[in-house]
């Protein structure tokens, strides 16, 4: 079968043998899958994700000594049963399912060598038990979103939100717009959101944002402070120890950008007594200065993945409507086209989410699943 | 009347105009005064200090073209009240206070001008509404600690104590200290805690650490892990994304040491999920690692001074004895020794707590409070 491969930063197609289900295992073609941040800053600092997922977990999530096959936000069909399964979804099912082989080392798709493909591939493998079919009525381009969504799913529930909080989104690509949609779903606002994409900044206004800016002409941490401000003690942010109360409802920033500096500039800019959720992946060092922090008694939280509750959570929340979140996608290509897409995205990335089709190019899925991918 | 001022980095022991009370103010002949981490710091990087709290609060804590009167831990003895007091406490009677000057335009006391002195002097002012008479069976060094322990005692609720939570302190100055005691008081534990003094080191044992470590030989890391071990999957951690359940109880790190690097430290060798309360001040920019933060689910939070309710509240524990913080007092010292004492505290900080008696040197304390501090 065809797949994409990641080795020392580059990216090609090629043929790999088809992978064989294990036991509990089921083969699926790959109907659609997501490229993601993570993905290309996988391809761009391979090296140095390693050395922090090491330092960080005591494991290296990449062999990078061999080709890597990424995908991780897939939409499948199942295509074959492996020994021990139980065959309850047949053949042609459409299936989504947290990106997790479980065995007995358990194997994180998207991340592995190319005998364990992840969705940029006709093919891969899934463990039967985490299974989650899609309804018939639910769009495969829309199902292949409940990944990211419950990322920021997870970077929402981070923030324990209070009934008074304003929450500002730092960056609208595909977890600020979904942690927008996951606010507007849980009834936060006004949500302030901010992106120097015009077509980005588009999209939060129809995710649910309310006031959106773009940072090249108005500071988001006014709008912010605006939106939040409020003459009701009662709604007002707890007290720091040096500013005493401010005019303010509770503050929280998510930080979906992910790039060196940020942090340091929600920190320099936020109101006292913020919370700040950073859900941006930001490769190497960063620097900020604790002294604001302190003098803010700023809270900062790291949040990353979600839980397979939250996946099922934020995959019910896709399927029936209350997060409508179809506007993120911003096109399909093909498994030849990826290379030059990844470029394209780690330069400019203006797009929003685009979806892989490896039967784009390779035209060989089952009539079942081309059905079904028709539907969409 | 005699006081110690910073100008350019340097202190100085000079002559200044006794402060005369304004309306509902108080003056008080300072009976101790505690020397503070952070008055060293506003001596050595005040410039520093002033643009982080003009960046985070919008104003800056000292005017610098002036010499700077230091001290915020003090006790006072009521000397004189000034119009519109209701002379409640008589004079003679000792008091502690939060350092702040209840003016139109409020004065923080030990940041200011020699015309608003803070506890560096023979005499400051005091709001009366704000005084806490001391009882007279507690000692006056021991209701010097009072500001300190408070700044302790906020940290310890920014941590928001479950439990199960195993603390580390890193750093046993004053600040540290205080934690320890603290969290000893709200019956945590075990506690670990790291310093590379081995006076310090036993008072931490003193104070409730139950594993005390000399990081020079053993990983404090490591030692709070060992100490946070648990089969009890009840009392675990949550689990985050990526690493699961972990078989440890929940981890909270104190970081009380506030120089660079630190935090970087504590976030590269936390367990998955800890919490990291900052509750030291480090100038200047710091650089820490935030993928490891994100792989980690780290939360961090900075923590600053203390609320009117929590210094009452502290100062209520030192009165009653639940804290019981005297070991951490090493020594007196007079007016004139300051500016060798700041030297020798930059350089080399093992000594915990030095209070000032500038009665030591001067002699001219009235008779109530002389005797006052005799019985101590």
């Amino acid at each position: 079968m065809r797949a994409v491969l990641m080795q020392d930063r580059a990216l090609s197609v090629g043929e790999v043998p088809d992978p064989a289900p294990g036991a509990g295992e089921v083969l699926v073609d790959v109907l659609a899958c997501g490229i993601c941040g993570s993905d290309l800053h996988s391809a761009t600092h391979a090296a140095e994700f390693n050395v922090a997922t090491r330092d960080a977990l005591g494991v290296e999530l990449m062999d990078l000594s061999r080709p890597v096959s990424f995908g991780h936000e897939f939409v499948g069909a199942v295509a074959g049963h492996g020994p021990g399964t139980t065959g309850a979804l047949p053949v042609g099912t459409r299936v989504v399912s947290v990106p997790a082989l479980v065995r007995e080392t358990p194997a994180f798709l998207g991340f592995c060598g190319p005998e364990l493909p992840g969705g940029y591939a006709e093919r891969m493998l899934l463990t039967e038990a985490l299974l989650m079919p899609v309804p018939d009525h639910v769009d495969t381009a829309v199902a292949a979103l409940t990944e990211p969504l419950a990322v920021a799913h997870r970077a929402v529930a981070r923030a324990q939100l209070g009934p008074d909080d304003v929450p500002l989104v730092v960056g609208c690509g595909p977890i600020g717009l979904g942690v927008i949609a996951t606010l507007r779903r849980a009834g936060a606002g006004p949500i302030v959101a901010a992106d120097y994409s015009a077509s980005r900044r588009e999209l939060a206004g129809r995710l649910g944002a309310d006031v959106v800016v773009d940072p090249a002409v108005t500071s988001p941490y006014t709008a912010w402070a605006q939106a939040a401000a409020t003459d009701d003690p009662a709604r007002a942010a707890p007290p720091t120890a040096i500013l005493g109360a401010l005019p303010l409802r509770p503050t929280v920033a998510f930080e979906c950008v992910g790039v060196p500096g940020v942090i340091d500039q929600v920190v320099a800019s936020a109101p006292a007594a913020s919370r700040i959720v950073v859900a941006g992946l930001c490769a190497g060092p960063d620097s900020f200065q604790p002294t604001t922090a302190v003098l803010k008694e700023i809270d900062i939280r790291f949040s990353l993945m979600y839980s397979p509750e939250q996946f099922a959570q934020t995959f019910s929340d896709v399927c029936d409507g209350s997060l409508d979140v179809a506007p993120m996608l911003s096109g399909t290509v093909g498994l030849d086209e990826v290379p030059e897409v990844f470029a394209r995205l780690s330069s400019d990335p203006v797009d929003t989410k685009v979806l892989i089709d490896p039967a784009k190019i390779a035209g060989r899925r089952p009539d079942a699943a081309a059905a079904a991918a028709a539907a969409v």
